[in-house]
C-alpha cells in the first residue's frame, strides 16, 4: 500500500495503535501536541519532536540559515505552549551534506540560539552527522506544566467558544510570494543560459562572454515591498507563549488546545475528533492581516481558504467555556471565531451569506503532496 | 571552512561552547552520553538523541527494515545505560521517500516495538514526514537514574581499572562481510547488464531475452555460513542494560563510563580527555570473538585494529577503583583491559611484544569519511 493512500495521520494511527504504556511514568503517549510524563516531581514533563527536511519543509534558495535555525526551534516550542507548558530544554540533531561550510552551520546555530534565548530554553544535546543529500533537522523539546494546567485536544464541550490567537494565512502567503519571486529569478537565469547555449553553438565568442558577464552580474531584486510582514510570518514565526501566559494570568483554563501548524481546518478537526464534538466557525470572524488579503487578491486566491488551510501559522487554537466569553475577549490578539456543537451537528464553516460548508482538513499534508 | 577539517566532535565543540544553562532544571547539558535534567522528582532524567541517515549509517541493500528499526532504538538506549540509567520512553521521527510502502514502515516499526518491548520502553511520540531522497530516522530516548548512581565520562582517576563488556570488532567485521557480498552481487548484476547492452546494440534478440531471464532469476546466495554472529552484531546489536544492572547489584559504582559506538580508542580518549588522565591498555587483553579473528585474518586486517577502531559495538566502557578488582572480575562478560594513569603519561596501547603505541582516535567519523 502506498503511504499517500493513508496520509501522515492515517499512517501514524496505523503504526501506533495498540501501543499501551508499560511505564508508570508515561501519563500520555502518542496523540496530542506533546507526550506527558510523570517522574514524581511537582510538575509534569512535556515532550515533543519535529523533523524538518530540505526540499519538503524549507527551500534554501530563499531561506536564510539563521531564520531556518530560529524556525526549527520555534515550531517545537509552539507544541509545548499548546499544552499550556513552559519549554525548558531542546536537543538538536543535524544531518549535513558536504556543501555546507562550518560558517553555514554557525549561522543555523545562531538562529537556534536566538530562539533559545528568546524563550529561555537550554540546548542540552544532539547529534551531528552527514547526509548524502539535503539538510535534515530534528529537534526534540522538553517542557514542564503543573498537572492541573495541562490542556489536551480532547476536552472541548458543546457550547464552548472556539478561539484563535493572532491572524491566519500570512505565512502561507509569504511562501507563495517567495515561490513567485524564485520563479521569476530562475526564469531570468534560464533565459540567459539558453542564449549562452545558442551563442556557443554558433561560435559567437563575443556574445557568449557578454552573456557570461550578464549572468554573473545578475542583480535580481525580489519585489517584497509592502509584504515584509508576510515574509516575517513565513521565515520568522513566533511561538505564542505570550498567549498561554495571558490565559494563565486571566485565570482561564482552556478546555482543549493545540497549535496551528497544518492549517486551522485540519487542527479544528483534530480537536473535534478527539473531543467527539462538532463545530461552527464563522468566515467573517477569521482573523486576517491586511497584507494577507491583498496578496490573496493579487494571486487570485480565496483569502478564507488561505486562512483555513494555509498552515505554518503557529498560532494557538483553543476552546473555553461560554462563561469565559468576557475574560477571553479582553485578551489582546485573541478572537472568538465560533463554537463547539454536539458531534451529530457536524463541522461547518458559516459563510458571509449565511450558507454552511462542511469543514475539510485540506491542510498541508507533507506525505501526500510533497513526495516525489 | 570545510566541516571535514573539524570533524564531528570539533564541530560540536565549536557550536556548543559558551552555552551556559539558563534553567535550574538543566543539570548537565552537552558533553556526555546524555543530558541530565532535574525536575524535582526522586530521580534525575537522562535525555539522548541519535540520527541515522540512509547511505551513511545503513545500506538498505542488505539491512532488513525490521533490524534497522531494532538497531535505531538500541543505539539510543545504549546511551542511557552508559550513564547507569534505565530507559523509559522514546520518540521516533521518520522522513520517508515515496519508494517505501506502508508495509515497509510497519516492518521498521515492528523492529522498534520489539526493542521497546525487550527494554520495557514506551514509544510516546514522534513525527512522520517526507524525504526527497533517502530514509532518515531520528530517535530521542528518555530515562531515569538515582542522583547518586549517575556516572559521567569525567570521573576516572589514576590507577582505576579500565573495563569493557562483551567483545569488540565483531560488528565492524559483520559490516565488511556484508559489503563484500554486496560487491559480489553487484558485479554479477553489472556483468549481465553489460552483456545485455551489447546484445541490444547487436540486435541479438535471443541473447537479450535469455539475459533478461537470467537477471530476473539471479539467485544470489551470499556466503555467510559460520559468520552468523558477525551479522547479528552488525544488524541486531544489544544495549548492555544487563551490565549496568550487574554493576548495581554488585555494589560497584564506576568512576567513568560511556558506550562504545565509535570504537574503543575513540571512546577511551573521550574518557581520558574529560577526566584529564592518561591510560594504558593491553593488546592481549582486548576481548575478541573467534569469528572476528577469523574474518580479520581472511580480510588481511589486523584484528586489534578492528577491536580498537571498528565501532558500533555498543558495549560499555567503564573505569572502577582498583579496590573493585575482585568484584568486577566476577561479573560475567566483563574484562579488565588496562588502567588509568596520570595525564602526563599519555595514552598508549601496550602490544604483545611489550612495545607501546600512542592511542589514536581513528574511530568512525561520519563527518570526515562519509560526506560526498
Amino acid at each position: 500500500m502506498e503511504i499517500s493512500e493513508l496520509g501522515e495521520f492515517g499512517l501514524i494511527k496505523r503504526l501506533t495503535e495498540n501501543i499501551a504504556p508499560r511505564n508508570a511514568s508515561t501519563e500520555k503517549g502518542v496523540g496530542d501536541d506533546c507526550a506527558v510524563l510523570n517522574y514524581g516531581g511537582p510538575n509534569r514533563l512535556l515532550v515533543t519532536t519535529d523533523m524538518l527536511m530540505e526540499g519538503i519543509h524549507f527551500d534554501l534558495q530563499y531561506t536564510p540559515l539563521r531564520h531556518l535555525g530560529w524556525k526549527s526551534v520555534i515550531v517545537n516550542l509552539s507544541d509545548i505552549y499548546a499544552m499550556m507548558g513552559t519549554p525548558r530544554q531542546i536537543t538538536v540533531s543535524l544531518a549535513l551534506s558536504k556543501r555546507f561550510t562550518v560558517e553555514d552551520i554557525e549561522e543555523l546555530y545562531a538562529g537556534m540560539r536566538m530562539a533559545c534565548e528568546a524563550h529561555h530554553v537550554d540546548l542540552v544535546g544532539g547529534d551531528t552527522t552527514s547526509s548524502l543529500t539535503g539538510l535534515a533537522i530534528s529537534i526534540t523539546a522538553i517542557g514542564e506544566v503543573a498537572p492541573e494546567d495541562i490542556v489536551y485536544r480532547s476536552g472541548a464541550q458543546p457550547n464552548d467558544l472556539i478561539c484563535v490567537s493572532g491572524n491566519l494565512g500570512a505565512a502561507y502567503m509569504g511562501l507563495q510570494l517567495m515561490e513567485r519571486e524564485k520563479q521569476i529569478y530562475n526564469s531570468q537565469v534560464s533565459e540567459i543560459q539558453r542564449n549562452m547555449a545558442r551563442a556557443k553553438a554558433e561560435g559567437d565568442e563575443k556574445t557568449l562572454s557578454s552573456l557570461n558577464r550578464q549572468l554573473s552580474e545578475l542583480d535580481f531584486q525580489p519585489d517584497f515591498s509592502g509584504r515584509e510582514y508576510l515574509l516575517e510570518r513565513q521565515l520568522r514565526p513566533e511561538a505564542r507563549g505570550d498567549i498561554a501566559k495571558a490565559l494563565r494570568n486571566a485565570g482561564i483554563r482552556p478546555t482543549a488546545m493545540m497549535d496551528i501548524s497544518d492549517g486551522l481546518s485540519s487542527e479544528l478537526m483534530h480537536i473535534c475528533t478527539h473531543s467527539q464534538t462538532g463545530c461552527r466557525i464563522y468566515e467573517e470572524r477569521l482573523p486576517l492581516d491586511y497584507q494577507t488579503a491583498v496578496m490573496a487578491e493579487e494571486l487570485n486566491m480565496n483569502v478564507s481558504t488561505c486562512a483555513l488551510n494555509g498552515g505554518e501559522d503557529y498560532e494557538l487554537l483553543f476552546t473555553v467555556p461560554l462563561t469565559d466569553n468576557d475574560r477571553v475577549s479582553q485578551i489582546p490578539d485573541v478572537r472568538v471565531i465560533g463554537y463547539i456543537t454536539e458531534e451529530k451537528l457536524g463541522r461547518a464553516l458559516i459563510c458571509r451569506d449565511g450558507s454552511e460548508f462542511e469543514l475539510k482538513a485540506q491542510g498541508w499534508n507533507p506525505l501526500k503532496n510533497a513526495n516525489q
